[in-house]
Order: C-alpha cells, then structure tokens, then sequence
C-alpha cells in the first residue's frame, strides 16, 4: 500500500531498482490533450543519475515508453500507463549488506514490516522509485500549463550552511536553474555549493540542503478546508520524497519570529483582482489558493549512503564496521528538483 | 469536501463557529473498548478558551455529548457521533467585516471558492473547528493507549525566539506541561514566554512559536511506503492546523547542516530489539517507524486578528482601516498543543 | 467501517435503533443552495413507521434538525449534519433474543465481527439506519433537481406473486405513487397487494417484492468506465439497503432470454440530441449514461422478523424455538420506496 | 476514472484493445508469498478468445509478465505490475463504425464523455479490458488460498431459456466446469447450450445467460456493514463486468415469492460452530459473512456486436443499416465465467 497518490488525477507507481521495469499509471488524466513521449522525457533526465561529477557514475539512460491512455498523440481520458527500463542492473554491488541493516536507510524497517526485503539495492526504497513520480508528474505539468497555464519552478536554495541570497523569486525560470550543475539559480552560490559537494565527495560523506519551489498561475479557490488544505497536501507529498525532513510554505518557521502586525498580508487590489502586498500566507489561506504565487521549501537531509567506515551492529546486534561499496551522489539536492515539481504538480493537478 | 481523514479511523469534523453544534463522527473505532464523555472531556478543556490571562475571555464550558456508537460504556465498533453545543453566540462581534476580507484570514479564499460565507465568525475557519479534532483525537488516544501502550505529548518549545534549552524529551509529561499556562515544560522559560504574550497583548499584536511532540510506544512497522510514509501522513495532520506553516520531523531543517557522518542513526541492540544510538531520523525511516520515539516539530505564525489598525482594502479594493473588535487570543500556542496532539492521535490510530 | 458513501457528495450515517440520536453527515454538498429542515422532512415522513395498518404500530415522529453547513436557509459548502431524535426507547422488548441469534438477522455476524453488539433492537443492523440514508438522500435530491432537473420516482412492482402490468413508467410519480398506502401506481394491484399483505400479517407471517426506479433527467456522459460503472454503483448502493437481495438494470434478468437482435437498443435522433429506441440497457452503456431514463430493480426479502414460532438453536447450539415479541412490518416494501429513491439520489449526487 | 478496485488490495487496469499492452498493478498484496507468472497464465487462457469453435477466431496468445513486486519467487509486499502484450493488431476491421454508434455499444457515451474515443475496436470498453482483471483476480486467489483457503468457481447455468437443473453447488470443481467448453457442469444441459449458440452464430445472431458463483471458505466476520456490505461490493463488482445486467445473492429475485417462515435459515450447530440449514441468505447476513459458501448469480445479456443488419442512424441522425465486420462472440457466458472468479477474488481479498 502507499504507492497511490490523488482522488481526480490518480498516480500510481510500482517497480524496484532492480527489477524490469519502474513506471507509473494515471487514472483521470483529461481526455483530448496532446501527449507523447517527447512531454516527458526532459524532466525524466533532469532526475537521472550521471549528469555532471557532482552525481554517481551509474549510467541510467532512462526512456520512457508510454504504453496506454493514448492514441494518435491525444490522451483518451483512460488510464496512462509508463513504463521505463531496468538497463544497469548490478545487484552485486549491494551483496555485502545482506546481514546488516544500513544506517538511516530503510532496510531494518522495510524487514519490520514485510519480512523481506528487495535482496539488492533498497527495493522501493531505492532512489529508482522516483521515475515513476517523476514521469508522471511531466504529464501532470502538461496539464497544468495546458489547462491553467501553471507553472512550476524549483531550486536548490541550499547546501549545508551555503545559502543562496533573496532575489526575485518569480525571476527564477528552469533555464536560469539548469545553468549551474547544482542546480542553484544564484551563479556565485552554485559555484560555493559545488566546491562543498566536490569537497565532501573526496571525503567520502555527504550533505543535505533545502530545495524552494513556486508555482504561478494557480487560480483562486484550489484547495479544501479542513483537512485537506492545499499546504497539508503540499506538505505530505514533499516529505513522502526520500530524504524529506521538514517543509513550510511562506514564512514557514521563520514567520514564528514576527508579530501579526509584521506578518499578515495585507489586501491590494491588483489587475487581475484582490491580491496582497506580502506573501507570508504563501499564496494560501485557509487551506485554499488566493491567487498568489504558492512558495515552499524542503529541507533534505545528508544522504545516508556515504563511503566513510560506520561502526553499526549487524541484524542479530554483531557490531560490525559497515563500508557501503555502491555508487551513490554525495549530495540529492540536484536531483530532488525535478522531484520536488513533480510532486507539486501532482497537487495541482488533482485539484483542476 | 475535505472534512475527513483516515482509512481506517475515519474522522469526518462538521460544524460553524456559531451554528447549533460542532462534532465530530468516527467510523472503524475498534468494538469493545471502554469510553464515555470523561475520556474525552479532559483533552477538550485543555483546548477550550479563557483558561488564563493569556487566552480569550470568551468562556466556552464546551461539554461533549456521545450520541451513537457506545452502549453500557463499551464502544460497539460502529460510529460514535459526539456533539458539542455552541451556546456563546454573539455574531454582532463580526458584523464591521462583512465587506472587508480580515487580512491573513480565510475570508477571502472562502468566498472565492464558495461564493459565500457564514456571515458571523469564520464558519469553519474559525478556530471552534478544532473541537471536532480534540474529541476524535481523544477517542484515538485512548485506543492507542489500550491497544499499543502509545503515548503522545505536546509542547510549546518556543514562542518568538523565545526558545526552551534541550531537556530529555522523554521525561516530558503532560502533567509537566501543565503546569504552566503557556504549556511550556521548562518554568524558566515559560515565565519568559508569558511575559512576552502579554506584553504582545497589551500591545494589541500577537505572535507565533512552535510545538514540538513526541510519541512514544509506536512499534516498529507502522506506516506505508511511497506515497503514504508515516512522516508525510503526520506532515499533513499538522499543516491541516489552523495557522501551521511548517513541519519537521527529526534532525528536520536543522539536519541539513550536517553531514551524513553526522547525521546518520547508527543501529545498537536495546532490550527490545534492535533500536539507534541517535534519532535523527525522528523514529520514521523509508516511512515506517522504526521503534524510536516519533519526534516532530510545528510551526504556527502569530495569530492573524490582532486589535491594531491594518491598513487593507474591502472586496471592492477601496482602502480601509479595519480594526478587529472580537475576543482573540494573542498566541495560539497554548492551546495548540491538545490540538497538535489529537492529529497525531488520528494519524497513529488510523494506523493500528 | 463502512457508514460512508461517495468520492464527492459524501455521507457517513451513524447511530443505533435505541441511543439517543440517528442521523448523518454530508460532505461535499454544493454552497448556495436553498435548504431547510422542510426539504427533508416529507421523505423521512414517507420512511417512518406506523403509516398505515400495514405496518409496525411503533410510532416514530421523527423530525430531522440540521446543526450545521445551513446558514439563514442557504448551503454554505460546508459539512452538513443533521440529526434525528430515538424518541421511542423500549429496549425491553428485545431482551428474550440476548442468548438466540435471530434467524436471516445479523445478530450472529455482528457477534462474530465485532464480538457485542447493541444489548437491545439490532443496533446498526435495525432499520432505523435507514433514517440517515433518507435524510441524505433527501438534501441529494434537492441538489440534482435544482442543478439538473434530474428525478427520482420509484414504487413497488410485485409482492410475492403479485405483480403490477406494464403501464408507461415515465407517467408514474410520486403523488401517484403515494395514492395506495402500499406504494404500488396501479390500484387494482395495489388493493390484491394490501389484501396479501393483511392476510401475512394475521398469520404472523412476513412477504417480500419488487421495487422499481426511474431515475429522469440524468445528462449523457454520467459514471466511469471498468469498475465504477454507473450500473455498478446502483448496485452497490441498493445491495447495501438491508433486505436487498437483488439488482438488475434495464433489461436484467429477463434480457438473458432474449437474443442480440432483440435485445439491442437502435439509436434514433431526438429533439434533444442521440436517443434509442428501445432501453433494455436501462440508461446506461458501458457504464455511462446515455440520456434515457435510468430504470432499475431491487428484490427485497420477506422480513426476517416473524411472529411465527422458529426452531433454531442459541449461541451455544441448543435447539430453542424462537418467537419474536417486537413490533414489526410484514412486509418492508411500502417504505423501502423512499430508501430506494434516496440511495439513486447518493449516487447521482455523487456523479454531479 | 475508474479503474481502480479495492482499498487493501487496491487493483488498477489499464490498456486499450488495439495499443501497446493491457494490465494491472496492485498494490496491497502481502509479501511473501509464492507468486510466479505459472499461478496467472491458466485464469487467463481460460478468459482468452478462440477457446473452442463457439469463440472468436482471432488468436490471442496473452502471456503474463511481472514486471515488479516480485523476487526470487516471492512477493515483496510492493506493487505487482503485470503486463500483456498486445499482439493481434487489425485496427482495419473496425474502420466502417468510425461515424456510427454501434448500437447497445459504449460508442456514443465514451464519445459524449471523453470527447474522443480510440480509433479502433472500443479502447477501454473492449473485451480486452477484462484481461486486468483476470491476472489480477488470479494472483488475488493465490492469496485467498494460501492464507484462508478460499476457493471461487463459477460456471454457466443458463444460456437464454437453457437452464441447469439443481444440482449440489458444492460437487461443482473448475475441473468439471471446464469438462465442456461452454462451461456447464451439466453435460446433457452444456449439449443443448452448445446447439444453441452454434445456431444462433449461424444465424448472425447472439446470445446471453447466467454465470452462478460459489465462494467457499469464507471466515465468518468479513464485509462491513451499512454502505459496504459484502454483497453490495459483489453486487458492485459483478456489474462492472461488461455486459452484466443483474445480480443475485442467495434467493434473490426468486427469494421475493417467498414468506418470511419459509425464506428465514434457521441456526444449526456444526463441527466448526454455528451454521444455517438453508442458505437463501447466500452466506451473507447484514452485510457480513457468516461462515456459509457464498453463492450468486450474474445476469449477462445478448453480445451486442451481431452480424445481421441493424437499422439504426450515425452521430449526425443519419439512418443508416449497420453491420458489423469484426470477430465477435456470439456468446460471452463461457469466458465470462473467469471474469466473474476474479471479480470475487478481489472483493474478498480486499477484506481479508
């Protein structure tokens, strides 16, 4: 269970790092929108592995195949199934961890809970899970921009203490993100970030960071009260990211420190309607959409696979010094955007 | 929509702030546990109003009534309805807002999404909403509790940057809490923080902090991978609060800091089982508890009505002074904390 | 589980026969609506017991009470509870069955999944569920004729053997319905039905039959292929109303006799667009509406309850011969009508 | 919409008949579980056309493939993606309905509600949807036997006016059924209906019946009740099957002639506890299982697709004398008989 997301645009992934194929199903995709592989593929490389010297070596050449739902390049309204791939399957990288359960990963839990594990590689725990979310995220885009003209826009807004400087946040577009290898719209900061990630990945350990996305162009009225409010679905998709610790949207712990005079936003009216001069609200009140451009952040923490020697114990309590042989990224804050916007889309496209 | 949450502990709130009632139902309660209103009444104080200088004098004796699903003090596994009168009603308190939308309030999202609004109070934005979160949260404790043996404790770890200095999280009970008004564990820095309130008070302002809450009993297992990981299902419990803008479990944002080294939670053999010697993973890995205490974090900004003029326009962009004329608390952090605890409760029992 | 119904017009019903209130909550009724406690209260009137001779002498004024999602006789988008008084507590009547399981009752599979069940009447099990369906269905009525024009008229078409003659089904409504009390639309059938019913009822005996509903006005283009097919969702729906023992839609049953040439519904143009000639698919293809009325029927089992002696056996296997000393109908049909109308009315209201 | 079963063992199809692959993915099925692609294949030959010279002649050699969930030859408690190739390509057969609704078709509603509607042989409306339904009914009764020891046979027990006499329910094996291709366990009746569908496919004609199912094994305690009642979510799940126009548990419709003192099972003890003489009840009581086989009936009408001439009129009103070209069923009963298995196997092994 756990692998379906959305109750109108229904998303469902399968497939373990090693196995077949990963990919993803749509149920309530809109019928009549122009679809095809070429929607999808960019953002499905913008996730993989292998991009620059900051990420693992592991050459994923990942295609997408769309194999259901449309015809003729139109979406029928029926489910969208896709498919990607298992080309680089190595599982004798990970034979060495059989016995014991790896730091902060999720074999000891995954075996809590089903009493067998994936015997290479994480299974559904591995970062190979994300294809999925990520390819049908693109479609979710696509119906986004094509429908409302949404769109979304993420970044690498730090790394460990390396914090990108305020600019404009609706300056921001993919473009400008994918100039610097990390990620980082700021050059100069990217170019700190980098030296850090080339840095720790000498020393064999790893570092976290924060992505912030924004998505423009989300109408008035999205969202419902209660329990389902716009940011809890937010908050709940980001952190079901691997390596998701915390979110907030707008002033998020920082709006903890202000007084409500500082804080609230106040009304304006702009061309389009009311709209407000702050954006603390992060362009939600309410649990629903104002209109405003809706800003959050991810905290990511330091990815748990690092070379350096660890002193654990082993499934039956054997202290063991654990070296873990894979390959794996000294820092997921590069690949987490695509993620993060993808997750976002999901959102939204659940809610048009 | 979006008054439900669960699968299996279904919670479905209903009720304005000043309509006739406000409750809650509850349906897949487990058969045969004892429960009547004292069960539920005493988590329903520590919510209500007027319990201090601190809070609004609005005195609301709200008293739970269990209308169905209990019989000779034994739940019979059908739904348990509970009632809430709402005997205060004043709406003349709200009349000067009807044309202007309250600045950080709902007001505004409401009316576009629905049209209309319930012309006194908020409606379900008001903060008389949570009461049906209190008493099926209390109902969820209770099962937690027979069943599992878990216990939940909230706090208030920080108001402004008034900041309580780590202490054992574990030794903090509820009976601790209460011993201050401002429900913070720490005597010190509750004086401190109670200062504060008021003066913010007699300012005519208020400001935010957060609460942090453990759980403590969750055996190993809980949760579901991918979509529905433990940590992204309890992210959105806590952002579907009134007034929370951010979440964090674990070594959360502060976890990005560090680095892996740091930061991972190397295993060690306890009695029970294999546990960690840190728990910066907030006892979820890969979205399934892992044995540790479950410790997050939330944030809520200042209260959005506050008594100082705010320069803000009405529905029609004209600009007006709107000063707040009803009763409001000037920090909405002491009575968060049974609110913050009763989502968690509804998460876990959704899960057991 | 179980006492919720529907993705987007959603109800959970709660209470026992004898606690102290049955009632339910919608969620996802549409703002701005008309509506009033006077738009519910003439179905409820049309369910309730003790209407005439032919039924059960227990005499139920049940007035329904809406406590929230109403303000000033309009819907504000919000949950809308409302509740109905158990007036009529008389658990003594019960008492001799504690040790017996009442035979074709769910006094044992209650007993069985549940481990108790309600000491008195048959708690979720008794009829007076059937009060929260009703009211629910009465507000679901009210949206899809005031956004639709859509309407809802069924009427028993067979007690036991006895079985109504064709006559047009679209000439029925709900004055002509209510013209017999046993809610057949062709007296002559009506009186030979009546005349059964009071024969039954001298011999302490119970009769089942046959509803039949049109549902008119329905749009093209209502339901979802594969699993949520429109057909299968009536189904649903009608099986869960207690006594049911069968479903068919259109043609039904009757439609295996004949032949693809005969069976099959050639289109027609209309004034209003695509029609069929014939409707032996009921309104319905591939699980979509097609424009043409919705016809359907439900079989309904001859009441469990008896004054008849029984030879069963206890809980422990003693043979006993069991005789009811509750108060009952002999036959459910006549008030089945308005149950069968309301649960169309949840499913369509659900569609819109 | 709607192609998604089940809230435990949560089934999703997708494919269209003429695209690159159909299948299923569920998500729910617990691990370790011996599971291979030789459990699958035999459900599926038996749903699989060109059978017998009552079938269509096109050749489909569906062969399953595992595309996730499973290891080693055990399930790992993640989605299990199953895959069929669609190999039987001849989108030409279907040209001359492209501006023609065939009649008792879903042509006309998928147009009106999609928009749009694959070029060739019906999409999702075909026959091959079923083929998702079948592999995962079959891993679905894997489970049911493995954990509780279920076992599911249906068979065909009229073809028009062609009836089975009663024979016992229980003696009836797959292997029996299978005895006779139009999957009768009655071989002087299975004779008569193989005269009978010979002749009628000489006639260009069609034909439909019943398929009776029995379930045996169910624990007592299964199903919940109000909305979800086990029968209702059978009711829900057999009507979902193409070309199903009725449903009956236990008597059903005939249950409707009936008294109360005849209809009611009285309680008898049996070596594993209570149990009832009679079974009209269908082995369900209030919604709940109760320990008897579970046993119904599924009405099927005539295959819409007939070679005879139709007169009937295109999308613009046009009157036009349609004949269909394609291969077709004159009879779907023999096939449908698995179809009706594994609608059963995923409702109850969404229960257990």
């Amino acid at each position: 269970m756990g692998s379906t997301i959305g109750n109108n645009f229904v998303v469902t992934t399968f497939g373990e790092s090693h196995g077949l194929n990963v990919g993803a199903v749509i149920d309530g995709c809109p019928a009549m929108l122009e679809l095809n592989e070429g929607d999808i593929q960019p953002q499905l490389d913008r996730r993989r592995p292998g991009q620059s010297a900051l990420s693992t070596p592991r050459d994923e050449k990942d295609q997408v195949r769309i194999v259901s739902g449309v015809e003729n390049g139109l979406t029928l309204g029926t489910p969208i199934c896709m498919l990607v791939d298992n080309k680089d399957q190595r599982p004798g990288d990970y034979k060495e961890m059989s016995n014991v359960p790896r730091p902060s990963h999720a074999d000891f839990t995954y075996k809590e809970k089903y009493g067998v594990m994936a015997a290479s590689g994480g299974g559904r725990a591995s970062a190979r899970e994300t294809i999925g979310r990520v390819v049908a995220g693109a479609v979710a885009e696509k119906v986004l921009a094509a429908l409302h003209g949404i769109s979304i826009t993420a970044w690498v807004s730090s790394v460990q203490d390396i914090i990108m400087p305020d600019i404009d946040l609706l300056d921001i577009s993919r473009n400008l993100v994918d100039k610097t290898v990390v990620r980082c719209p700021d050059v100069d900061t990217a170019q700190l970030m980098e030296a850090r990630i080339a840095s720790v990945l000498d020393d064999g350990d790893s570092v976290g960071g924060v992505v912030t996305c924004v998505c423009q162009g989300v109408p008035t009225g999205w969202g419902e009260p209660i329990f389902d409010k716009l940011e809890a679905s937010l908050a709940k998709a980001m952190l079901s990211i691997p390596a998701a610790k915390g979110f907030e949207i707008g002033s998020g712990f920082a709006g903890t420190l202000l007084r409500g005079s500082e804080h609230n936003d106040m009304y304006v009216m702009k061309k389009y309607g009311l709209g407000t001069v702050t954006n603390n609200s992060g362009g939600i009140q309410g649990g629903i959409s104002n209109g405003e451009p809706i800003i959050f952040r991810v905290a990511f923490k330091p990815v748990a696979t690092i070379s350096l020697p660890q002193d654990t114990v082993d499934y039956d309590g054997k202290p063991v010094v654990f070296e873990a042989k894979g390959r794996h990224d000294p820092c997921v804050l590069p690949r987490a955007v695509p993620i993060v916007e993808s997750m976002a889309a999901l959102v939204l496209a659940d809610l048009c």
